[in-house]
């Protein structure tokens, strides 16, 4: 599985006091261990209160690629932040996101098309997000129709059912499984599915105990990336035990140390 | 889902020689211990080495039953062995277990129905285990429909997909929650399933992350039962997380301690 660490987002204090302060040490400090951690690519998100947004991201995309040779994910609903980052990435990027609307897919998709960019495409619209399956697995299917009208690559397309908590949206778990299951079959070769994984804990008390559950059950729908926390070893431990069972990884008796040694 | 502790048989040291010694106070620790720790009901074992099979069970129900109250899981190949148990039983018992064989059955089914017991039906005859999905299928389909033929009650069957250890059948997983899933189906109220989920990490090193996994996996697919070792404690939280995320018990933001409280 693609695993996506989330934690240079300037949502977080810690990363917001960076940037203002161009401190690489702490940017550079949280791309390495999450790397080492078993991330495949950092997400990186200049966070809402940023003033000189462009100018974060660029600075944001340098600062990491200095020490560190990864996948980025640029994650903005602004797509001039976007291909700030994009035209920066050394390796592939990944757009994170584009919606539905048709307005947005028109600015988007070309974007990745031209940088030949990977693209995580959400199941929702400016209505919001909707609350059942075949609302999802509809809008799901416009921006696979829409991509492939563009010649867009759907084995680049990352489809996100949209995690809601666990603790305000209890019943929505068994939709997002198979919202998960079923977005494979809207193209042949199927696109990937991808969650926000913490999404699924937010607010609630236990939080670790949710997003390692409910990541096991999403991969045996058959979640192809995740953006999470990758300092959680458990979780990763879990994930990795995860894809021995479902038959991803040759098993070894010592496939959690093999697993990160591959990785590594 | 219905857990039932595992840690009461004779194949374990400390209870063999608790049966030999007539050593009452390990077997109620056990038994008090895994009540404590989330079981619904124990398996009772005299294991392979008893040399007085049928006056060990006696002594291990009756032993159990002086200070705990709970339903108990018959388990032994010998009917003779089931019935003393059976007999002794002061709680609806589990039998644990008939083989699709028809001489199997023939025995075991009236036994369940004279003492009013669950039966744990597994999905193997005197050929083997089947290695893939259709004949799993088979197998469980003849015990459902012998069941129907005598009047056994549906609700109160539990198959068994008979879990491999990962280290040897690894392409196994995914054929065991297909069939969780489809067993289901079999008929309409829909039996039960159950696993005996320390057989997937058998010989592994890292049992017990492989234990935790291949519960939440299974609890997705629609397991309704499990053997286990309710003494680890962070994969009953794993379970208790899971019925939450699959909406099969209310949230609250201390839904580990509301769950413990509740069962004990």
């Amino acid at each position: 599985m693609l695993i996506i660490g989330e934690l240079i987002n300037g949502m977080f204090k810690n990363v917001r006091e960076a940037i203002l302060n161009k401190d690489k040490q702490t940017i550079i400090d949280l791309a390495i261990k999450q790397i080492e951690a078993g991330a495949n690519a950092l997400d990186v998100n200049v966070g809402p209160l940023s003033k000189e947004p462009v100018t974060d991201m660029e600075w944001l995309v340098n600062t990491i690629q200095e020490k560190v040779n990864t996948r980025l994910c640029l994650d903005s609903t602004k797509p001039e932040l976007i291909e700030a980052g994009l035209k920066l990435a050394k390796n592939k990027a990944i757009i994170n996101s584009t919606t539905a609307d048709v307005e947005k897919l028109n600015i988007v998709v070309p974007l990745a098309l031209r940088y030949n960019a990977s693209l995580i495409g959400l199941a929702l619209n400016k209505k919001g997000v909707p609350q059942d399956k075949d609302r999802r697995l509809e809008l799901a299917a416009e921006i696979v129709g829409f991509c492939e009208a563009e010649n867009f690559p759907i084995k680049e397309l990352y489809l996100d059912p949209i995690v809601l908590p666990i603790n305000v949206a209890q019943a929505q778990s068994n939709i997002i499984f198979d919202s998960i299951k079923e977005f494979k079959l809207l193209s042949d070769p199927s696109p990937n599915t991808i969650i926000g994984l913490s999404n699924s804990s937010q607010g609630a008390k236990n939080r670790r105990i949710i997003n390692k559950t409910y990541a096991i059950m999403s991969m045996l729908s058959g979640l192809d990336a995740a953006i999470l926390d990758p300092l959680d070893k458990d979780l990763i431990d879990l994930i990795i035990t995860s894809e021995i069972i479902l038959n991803k990884q040759i098993y070894c008796d010592s496939f959690l140390e093999a697993y990160r040694k591959k990785a590594g």
